[in-house]
């Protein structure tokens, strides 16, 4: 097997792009029926071996061997091909193959639920191990791993380094809505760890340890949240990024995350171009305008009572709102968020220095007594895409607040960073699914996962 | 801040290697103090930020403003230096930080659990937020980040898709040894996703449907078994690296095992010079030469029958093992596996061809019969350190081995991949964990992991 494990239908894209592809070169590859066709005397295959996004063309006649036999080959099937590679410069495809023979390797079943017709997002979900091989999923699959690689990237070459933040843990983090419970005996949940267990809804906190010992860290792993919340945004299970950088304010904070989002975005645009032209295409034919809108535009920094006083403003100049009561203090809604960002700003948008009282008990607080240094980044289309903030790093602040709010027990250590060599740090939250969500167009965070997990729903 | 945030102790070791670093220049950095020592007149302080693992020295003098506060500041606290370069070729140390000034950001407090002495590795574990900063610790978790990012830059490199296999799971994959349960509600534990839910053991049947879909994959994230296994080898939560290659057999899974690990060893001995250097010096003084041996060595293929063959003649020859009743169709012990790849063949070796009742059932059963094309990949030093097989992709063999074992109940999707466009496809596991364990000599897989969890240790 090993000599043809080399050649791919990726490779030979390659090839063409590098201007090495010869004309006449016989290849062998093996891979998928896309489609089919022929007229009695000619003959196209649509191939993929899966290493690309783009198809390959290959072309049979009566004269390649086994003629009678390839016209029957289905969609699905797998197939192994030996043939010619033909440049065609002038046409769409710039090259094909010439088959001279082609073999099947495995049939496809008539009874596979996935096949060559519209089939609906909602159908193919529950086909989750087969809907890779469709065009779409095939395309946010291809995102999703090219995304996941630049964050890595990105922190790495930026002298970030990556923590394991663990996955089973003792305590509930943020006290962020609902968490799973672990047990290996569910009778005896205790038992096996000597202590509750549960599954984390944060590495926040366990990374914040790490950015006291190396600096800039950042944990990028698995979330979980029990939420009984059926929307096109909630999942059980989703992946986070959560950088902490120490020595670092929420300047730098911003900073960091305006740098972060533009090298990501521009990367998956550079490099995943087929793809992303599908999903402008296809998906939202707004996207590229919002996405190089991102790119070109310098974030804009709004204060909260800034933001309140705009609304306001608003309000008195007759825009309506679902929640027309805008007060100092409130919470905003998601209707909020994008006017600020798409009819004001008009483009990606800090909100920062929020009331103490509607944000979590580890943010900085502000020399007002009443603000902490904390940030939402809006963008147009969606409203609030992730947020960050600078972290208390004074111990009497800090535990006063945890005292308040009852949740030392189990955090003694978080605290104790504070007078163990503490100093000031920052770091933000980005919701890795919902970040797919964004760049892809696609508007079901179901959509985004290889197996998504929801309330009521854990096939496979 | 922004400014500030610029150099780092990494860039100034670059600025060195790059000879960019200016005799004289001006520096303002944030830290921790490593060491502080005076002798009356001039002041040596060993410095860190974390962002490199080797310090720097900073050298004060009665001429430094704050001469004798910077002599009072302890171990571990947090300070703000300012000074001047001065280079220094004919030391040990090739550059130092002459101050002009210094201040104390955060004090260490005197209870703090970290102490600038011999402390224990076990009594480290229970201070797992504190641990970083000591040496041994630092490097670990520096060749930890370096090592999860050449994974990926490798699989990347060559063509392979990352998926994010699922955490939460319907079933219990290869039914290896016990799973943790998921539950949002203990009382009534199938009531959230409206089945059972447990944590995942391994990503390799979720990723081969990807692998029919994109070829060449793999997974890297969490599993986790509930064992009750106190030993240095197990944990309740580790990291597993899953690649599947379609169109591919067992010799080019071995193939892709001996590139990949050969590749990945080769990057963290160039690109953690310093950390490396430390663990062959401090912890396991044969490192080195174990590493290199592997990096320059092609990997023998001896199958499991002559594997058995040799364990004989040995026993005859007078070779005494603890287990020393030698058949076929034994599950081989550390001990033989040891004296094979350290005695008989003096180098890394893969075990191939097992009796097909000893391995898993969804390894590809060779034409004998008996055994399946599955492989184990031993190193001298540790006996196994990771296996994989070609799979079965005969629909028909598949399904009387599941319907024997009684597991196609929700495994029928898996099953139906050898009948939707099926190939032949092969992959391997191997545990990050006790990956790093190999690297870096250190000998409990405790000590390699950020948060360890393992059966009645579940601390922060």
């Amino acid at each position: 097997m090993s000599q043809e494990r080399e050649l791919t239908v990726k490779k030979l894209y390659l090839k063409l792009t590098n201007n090495s592809l010869e004309d006449g070169k016989e290849v062998v590859l093996s891979g998928w029926i896309r489609s089919n066709r022929d007229n009695g005397s000619v003959g196209f295959i649509a191939f993929n071996d899966g290493s690309n996004f783009k198809d390959i063309q290959l072309v049979y006649t009566k004269e390649t061997k086994n003629y009678e036999t390839i016209r029957t080959f289905r969609y699905g099937s797998t197939i192994k091909v030996f043939g010619l590679v033909k440049l065609t410069p002038e046409n769409k495809q710039p090259f094909e193959i010439q088959l001279t023979d082609a073999i099947l390797l495995n049939d496809y079943a008539e009874d596979c639920p996935l096949q060559k017709k519209r089939q609906s997002f909602e159908f193919l979900r529950d086909i989750a191990y087969l809907r890779p091989r469709t065009n779409t999923f095939n395309a946010v699959f291809r995102v999703r791993n090219v995304l996941a690689y630049v964050i890595h990237k990105y922190f790495q070459e930026n002298g970030f380094m990556y923590v394991h933040t663990p996955i089973i843990t003792s305590n509930d983090a943020e006290g962020a809505g609902q968490v799973f419970h672990v047990a290996s005996d569910l009778k005896k949940p205790n038992e096996f760890f000597n202590s509750s267990a549960c599954l984390t809804v944060s590495g926040q906190l366990h990374v914040e340890a790490f950015a006291l010992a190396f600096r800039d860290v950042y944990t990028f792993g698995p979330t979980f949240r029990a939420e009984n919340s059926n929307t096109t945004r909630h999942a059980s299970e989703f992946w986070m990024i959560e950088p902490e950088i120490a020595f670092a304010d929420l300047e730098d904070d911003m900073n960091l995350m305006e740098s972060f989002l533009k090298y990501i975005i521009n990367y998956v645009l550079e490099n995943c171009k087929d793809e992303m032209e599908f999903f402008n295409t296809f998906i939202d034919k707004t996207l590229f305008d919002k996405l190089h809108n991102v790119l070109n535009t310098p974030f804009k920094r709004v204060t909260y009572t800034e933001g309140i006083e705009l609304l306001k403003e608003a309000v008195k100049n007759g825009k309506k709102f679902d929640y027309n009561n805008i007060e100092w203090g409130m919470d905003l809604q998601s209707e909020h968020e994008r006017y600020l960002t798409e009819e004001v700003v008009k483009g990606p948008m800090f909100l920062t220095d929020f009331p103490k009282e509607i944000k979590a008990f580890y943010m900085k607080q502000n020399s007002d007594g009443k603000t902490v240094a904390a940030c939402d980044l809006l963008v147009p289309g969606v409203g609030e895409i992730c947020g960050g903030s600078q972290r208390e790093e004074n111990y009497e602040v800090l535990k006063a607040k945890m005292e308040q709010l009852g949740n030392e027990k189990g955090l003694e250590w978080y605290l104790n960073l504070r007078k163990y060599g503490g100093c000031i740090h920052s770091g933000f939250g980005l919701g890795f699914d919902r970040l797919i969500m964004y760049i892809t167009g696609i508007s079901n965070i179901r959509d985004t996962q290889p197996y998504p997990r929801t309330p009521g729903s854990l096939r496979y």
